[in-house]
């Protein structure tokens, strides 16, 4: 296949998915739920926060998740045991979530019923980026094992992202990882980001600051349905 | 696009991909000279190890670098300054290294001058899976701090690679990592791979058995190309 028709097939992948995105949209907002997309490279501890974020919330909010996975059910699993609604996507060879995976899966859920929906993306910095999913707020995870330097070299998932949860910082004193030089990489490719710092084990630092965002975003979105 | 064109688009790629990677192969061969492929999700700690190698090795092999990257020139940098020739593709929205990039990119070396190319894909453990690009060996770098279940979750990577390097061993004791766990996985992935725990950082742990490895490779390359 020539280079231009390759550019030309990726556009009107993008310009579909795009479409059905925009739909998604309408109907999370028709039913007050937040929607928020969790990507990361793999390894960042997307899904421990994940089921760390529902247990602890799991008495304030109706919460469901829709889980994308290469292969396995191990993190279905995780999440099942925490006592929400999951439905899994098996992606196999394929690298990201697409909208029209979505649209299928939210059949699975009643969204009246829902506060927030929690879409956990294949683990991977390049191409979710380019896949809209209808969220309401694009979550990154980056664990700080994985150098400071990952805003730079992943652009184009860090000026799409509204939220960075910089986990793992209880690892911080084992590291040789430069906090404040990591966080001026964020700001400077994605200056209106909210930045946690968090760690999903342990004690759990700077989980509350999140969940109380996420409390804000909740009662927004319930005021703007109604 | 229909999913069945989609499926057809991407059978076409694959093919012709493995066409070059084939001619590649060949042109390595006939030249005597070893080619890694690095793969590995981003903050590894690729590039740390791979400094570390050609420093370590600089008067033993004649090597040379070619580095994927999405955006920026940092890896190439550091690679640089550790003394090899390196030559830089900037993927920019693209997931992974393609055949077609490394016989362009090839032409920069003088491949009868050289006994190891090491070609650092980009940082993603989905999409360099399934594009060899004229390789001898995939070496697939996985950092403890990303637990466990990476074997079972990304399997596709994980079968096609010959080597794993389980990095940042150093850190085991600042984290919940059932190694042993782990290291059964690997093998009921890819059984034929073989692993060597190493630290790139810090002390060096079992960087010469990764070395004493490709001095091997090497010797057996020049013996086979006479």
């Amino acid at each position: 296949m020539s280079e231009k028709k390759h550019v030309k097939t990726e556009k009107n992948v993008l310009e579909g998915n795009f479409r059905i995105a925009q739909n998604l949209r309408r109907m999370f907002a028709q039913n007050g739920v937040v929607v928020l997309n969790l990507v990361s490279s793999p390894g960042s501890g997307k899904t421990t926060m994940l089921v760390r974020t529902i247990t602890d919330l799991f008495s304030d909010f109706r919460m469901a998740v829709i889980e994308g996975d290469q292969q396995t059910s191990r993190d279905t699993e995780r999440i099942s045991s925490a006592g929400v609604p999951v439905h899994q996507i098996n992606t196999m060879s394929g690298c990201h979530l697409s909208a029209a995976m979505i649209s299928k899966a939210v059949k699975e859920f009643d969204l009246k019923n829902l506060d927030v929906l929690f879409i956990e993306n294949v683990g991977n910095l390049v191409c979710p980026a380019a896949f809209d999913i209808g969220e309401d707020f694009r979550v990154l995870i980056l664990s700080v094992t994985e150098g400071e330097d990952k805003p730079l070299k992943y652009p184009n998932m860090f000026i799409s992202s509204h939220i960075v949860l910089l986990n793992k910082i209880d690892l911080l004193s084992a590291l040789n990882f430069q906090k404040d030089e990591c966080l001026g990489f964020i700001k400077r490719i994605t200056p209106n980001a909210k930045v946690f710092e968090i760690s999903a084990t342990s004690g759990g630092e700077g989980m509350k600051e999140w969940y109380r965002w996420l409390e804000d975003a909740v009662n927004l979105k319930k005021k703007q349905s109604e």
